[in-house]
């Protein structure tokens, strides 16, 4: 038995639905695993959980390993994106942290298998890679938004730092507590106490408020309607495609009959001059 | 008098116009007699109310009866979802409870009542039916949520239950914790709490808020695009066949004119051959 | 000088731009007069602002009667729902309660006055009657909603009650606690209350503020399809009136040119026929 | 070497890539400066900050006298309202207040350079642009909306200002408290303090968000279609130059297609009468 008649093997493993139907239910399980043991378990039952973390440690490494084998050449696995997103959740929840110090850190890299269900349920693919793709178009927009929350951050720090060091100490909480204005979380109780001293100094908020929500909403209302005239323009091409089509058909048609009449005309204006 | 005599009669009463309008008064009167009985009541109007509570509940039965007798065949009826929904609810409703210790879940019951209203007014069964559509289509997207929110309660129990196991104690409540960051309720004073411990833990809390509020912004963005696009689709299917139809038309006329011109001028060639 | 002299005047100044920059200087000076006397002043200032106002209402009353006697005849004027509101506001305004204990209710009647500026920009009228016509679209929505705010009002009440009576004690205020709990008010605060006596009573607001969430969220997007959609057809049907035209005049050129064709062709069959 | 050159080897300079590079570097780097500055540094790099300040100040000076060389005529350089725009804060960061009581206006006046970003980058330019077009649009639903603020005021002035000064004792404080209500920021903390008094108090809050929020969503729904109408009445526009260029081309050919058949038929008519 060659390697290649392992390879399909274990291509024939991987494409399986039942086998991707596992996957998924050990995935769901080990995620699960996690959660329970954030709850007060009794002896018996955090140890099994133990060695059950184990075992979906190893059968996440043997899965792994399939997939890497069934491809034709090994570097084509980790041509596709999710393949190394999926390789590097795997190894990075083999790092042999248990029983050191960093055990928190070892229970927190091994929640991460919870997002291999996105790189396994094609839905949710498709759903990430539209967000992900959607980021770049709110760049500028988010870029612009920082200038504003920048701006305002310094400037809040200059007037209000020795009002309250808490909230407006540094650059940092400064623009920490602009996002919670920005979030409507109890703003007046930071403005009421700015209020105090500089009477004023409602207009800071309103205005922070107003540029903030006015970018924000010219930012969403400028998605929708990019997402939209994307849409549109597919649709229309669509559309036009087909009536060009038609259209091209009956206008070729009737260029064809009626250049055939002028042929006919022609013809019978021939024969009438030879007969003069 | 035969039973089909019978089943006749009880047609014309369900679908008059006046029975109909009737029924829904009573379904609104009982709905607001259950919303008297919150407030304090002198003892005689209480006991007039818990008689027409019984009045409503018999009057309910005969009406439900009506509409089965009414059907051609008696299983027909439990062919519509709505007629199931109401049955159930009248049935409910006839359970005995109201002398024992569950009087309290007898008077809930008989509050879905209110909920017949959907099932009789034409515009809210549209309307519910049309929400019940449009939640599938929101299906991954909220798996996609509940894989962040997971994440995030899972992380938040591991670091921040010894700070504070009211709001992180274990997954559950550390979901509702995140939940009402996702509100933006009181989530500083959530943040300041941690804070005071990992001076650093604002991250958990900004890139949470950025990744729900960003996927919940594209989940509606995209609502409002698939709910366009199919309108759109429709409209122009509509359009098109329109269109279609007319240009068709046209293109019919012109064709069977030029054709009718080839005949003559066929005809015309062939009388000078003739000739010749 | 006859009725129909003063009449025309009485339209010339109606009609004359200066006169309605007038009118709308008076009304936003009245309106500013009452924000005025909100703060502390100075008895002349208080008691001159009290001879404008008098001044103001007769000015008002001197305005709609111009415009009254303006009218071709004189009930046409109570035809334009403006007309009629403004007429009202204006007759309100001089009921004498100023130096009875009715003095504040006369200040605040005095105020809807601000309220003419709304019918008297054209653009503002154009807009409020666009927001009044997009109320019955909401319609069923509102019904469905309140449905949902009933039902868990009620329920909040038999439940809850005796927990806080001063959130739950009876529908109303249930009903206003719910109304809280859904613009996020707090609502943590009203939950973890009721959740140290029912422990599950979570599942209370979260599934009450999904449903409230869901049916609001459907309704907006449910709008914005509606109105796009209508927007759409309008300029569709424009469209489509245009190239029907232009196809029109092209096939109807056609037609006509063929049909002469076909005349000349017969002609020519005609001759041949004869000469034979 | 003639006034020419120079200008062209500033214009060189101006449209360099290089050039535009470190002039963004600059930027940013002395925004970052000042918002470094807000944070506890120790003396020596606090002033080799104030001496790296006078060295942006200067930069900033140097390149803004190269881009008005670079003008063909000089007054061009105020033509264009972005050059206006970095002239002023250029201009204005010179302003000597560094050693006066002043410096921390002077501070704030700096801190406008951010700004110079957006005039900067191309990007950002046509987003700020498309905000302030948008801004009009909005206008007279933010005068409506102003009129709802200022009836609310008011009443609420009148009504509420014995029970609480503070959130209602003049106008000015009773537009802030109502946009504190707007943004539902502990909205029902306001509303029990004068329920507490008035009991029908709750119709006051209700009704002004409801007007608010029905006002602002009408807005935001309007914007968008608005938008969306504009785009699309472009899109179709586009469309329909191309595909009426398109009809036109065929109807042109048809045409010339048809009349040189009458001009062959009159020629055999003509043929035809002539033989006779």
């Amino acid at each position: 038995m060659t390697w290649c008649d392992f390879q399909q093997r274990f291509q024939k493993v991987r494409d399986n639905k039942l086998f991707e139907m596992f996957v998924i239910t050990v995935i769901v399980f080990s995620s699960l695993m996690i959660g329970v043991r954030t709850y007060d378990l009794n002896p018996w039952f955090e140890s099994s959980l133990y060695f059950l973390d184990y075992a979906v440690t190893i059968f996440f490494l043997v899965e792994i390993m399939i997939r890497m084998a069934a491809e034709d050449r090994f570097r084509d696995f980790f041509k596709k994106g999710w393949n190394v997103f999926d390789f590097t959740i795997v190894v990075i929840s083999l790092i042999p942290l248990e029983s050191s110090e960093y055990a928190l850190i070892a229970r927190m890299l091994r929640l991460f298998r919870v997002m291999r269900l996105i790189s396994f349920i094609p839905e949710l693919r498709v759903l990430v890679t539209a967000l992900i793709t959607a980021m770049p178009r709110m760049g500028y927009v988010a870029l612009l938004m920082f200038i504003i929350f920048y701006l305002y951050a310094v400037i809040g720090n200059l007037l209000f730092a020795h009002i309250n060091p808490v909230l407006w100490g540094d650059l940092g909480i400064s623009l920490l507590t602009l996002f919670r204005v920005a979030t409507f979380e109890d703003w007046t109780d930071v403005m009421y106490e700015t209020m105090a001293v500089y009477s004023l100094s409602w207009i800071y908020y309103i205005t922070f408020i107003f540029f903030s929500a006015f970018v924000f909403l010219n930012m969403m209302i400028g998605i929708v309607v990019d997402v939209l005239a994307d849409e549109h323009k597919k649709m229309e091409a669509e559309k036009m495609g087909l009536t060009l089509e038609e259209h091209e058909s009956f206008e070729k048609r009737m260029q064809d009959e009626v250049q055939s009449l002028h042929a006919k005309i022609d013809q019978l204006v021939a024969m009438q001059s030879e007969k003069k």
